[in-house]
């Protein structure tokens, strides 16, 4: 099984999962225009990925056969897995710690969907919910301290399997980029006794220039520190620590606000390649409530390089107000 | 010019530079087979380049002219410019700083080299000589807090221009990588009298588990929690703070480990896209001589994706023992 491993001077924790070196890669064959291989997310092949976990299907149809909207399997080949191992003792220099977690995918199409824009907002509102459900139930393990959804779109983006989906990993610890936000919430909360989201959130409506898009309940920006040309975040203006709290109405404003900004980035590059990150509040009693839920886009149309390696200092040639003018000007 | 600005809830600095955005990117033209531009890194083509600052050049020919081997110009699309301005006062939630540094080019070959292999030893140990002069003299500029050699090769890798380049890259503060190492090496330091790193070339040099390659005076392994599919650092065997202070034996001896290790690793993989990042002592008392510097070279065979960027936890495929395996029975 996988390990995580801390680098013993700077203390960064990484996964080693060598299971994950056998994944077929279908995007490159399909790249090749010669894919003949069929698609193991394409509904009929449902015994192509291990048995499902979740579906929203139609209730006459049965688990692991078509019928369904959108289906959530264990991912083939996990980075991390269900077990009762956890801390081991440290060898000489070198801290690890098992592999211990939950790794699923979200395939959110039944058809060979590989395009954002072939998503009704039906569609959208359906994935979100799936989101919704799983964290609900994985949030009741109290194992698990972290829950991540993301997604990674086009193979810039790292995406192996075109077909259009989602990854959840749960996680036995709070990782490094979460805690940095929770300390960042924290500080700010006890100097102010105020959510500093919330208080983005104002000044970036209320001075517009960073502003793509608004909604009665969701606001989307691009963020005064981008790390990535045309990063953009989409936040609920009104406080939320979960997005599994989220209502119905909530989701589908969400859905609007997503789908609006998808077409939008779409007129400024065709089919652009991006990260998606849900960042809900984690198990974590020192932020609680206190917490601010949001998505974070994060395009890669540049890339990350020896520069942002070497020192965590990403360099973003576009200034996002250039950014969000162009987004905003785009045509919905 | 361009800004550091900071994220207002992780602390997280990035570097926006929207002159950047006008690069030409040479290495798609080259990729279509149809690059009809001169390359700017051409001897003959010095003109196209701002004029340049430094230059191992036979001693009757003029700056700006052919005759060189190695030579050193700023970049022309620079992220970090010299200038007199620092900090601006906090406005709202936002923090910035001038985008003040030196962002230089050092250009390996006067031929249009794209591939490592193409270099003799003769000539890395030129390009290792030209790190070490530029080094030499901008540590003297006191205001630099922190300077970065690093080298992006290969589209994937985030090249734009494929002619066999690095960057030197001065900064006013020491980021956060940086400072994570140093808070690392100063607890191992303080609990133990040791140099952390000293210590895990003992270790892997004795258990061999993860060697590459050793010579009298380096070692070469892939790290413990390598965080990029056949990672690899190279060591000074004997404690060194800083790179520049290297003798002439020792870039030899760097060179021949180095051009050792590149063509191993174009075995596993043809003209492999990698980042390179030197680490050598910050400007930082508390640290000072108790640094160690050294090589790291990061692969980019798979990328950073959702689950790197939402947790700062890479997700590794190779195991460092498996990739030592492969690159130390590569054949030289």
């Amino acid at each position: 099984m996988s390990e995580f491993r801390q680098d013993s001077v700077t203390g960064r924790w990484v996964i080693i999962a060598p299971t994950r070196n056998a994944r077929p890669r279908y995007i490159e064959l399909a790249s090749d225009h010669k894919r003949t291989e069929p698609c193991p997310f394409c509904a009929g092949n449902e015994s192509m990925t291990p048995p499902e976990v979740w579906a929203d299907r139609d209730s006459k149809t049965e688990a692991n056969s078509p019928g369904w909207r959108v289906r959530v399997v264990p991912n083939k080949y996990p980075a991390l897995e269900k077990s009762s191992a956890r801390f081991n003792p440290k060898e000489g220099l070198y801290q690890t710690m098992s592999g211990v977690g939950i790794h699923e995918v979200i395939i959110e199409s039944p058809q060979h969907v590989v395009d954002l824009r072939a998503l009704s907002k039906e569609q959208i509102v359906d994935i979100l919910s799936a989101y919704r459900a799983r964290l609900t139930v994985l949030k009741n393990h109290r194992r698990w301290r972290y829950l991540l959804i993301y997604k990674n779109h086009g193979e810039r983006a790292g995406a192996t399997i075109e077909h259009l989906h989602s990854q959840l990993v749960a996680m036995p610890f709070v990782p490094k980029e979460a805690q940095d936000e929770i300390d960042g919430l924290r500080r700010y909360f006890d100097a102010t006794r105020r959510c500093i989201y919330c208080d983005i959130i104002q000044s970036e409506s209320g001075q517009g220039e960073r502003l793509v898009f608004e909604s009665d309940r969701f606001i989307t920006v691009c963020p005064f520190a981008s790390r990535f040309g045309y990063e953009t975040w989409i936040l609920p203006k009104n406080h939320a620590a979960n997005f599994e709290q989220s209502s119905d109405a909530d989701i589908i404003a969400l859905a609007e606000s997503l789908r609006a900004f998808t077409a939008k980035l779409n007129l400024l590059r065709d089919n652009a390649p991006f990260n998606l990150v849900l960042h809900s509040a984690p198990d974590d009693e020192s932020i609680g409530q206190r917490y601010h839920w949001h998505l974070e886009i994060l395009p890669q149309i540049t890339r990350a390089a020896g520069f942002e390696w070497g020192t965590g200092v990403h360099m973003n040639s576009v200034a996002p107000e250039h950014a969000a003018r162009l987004l905003r000007d785009a045509p919905l």
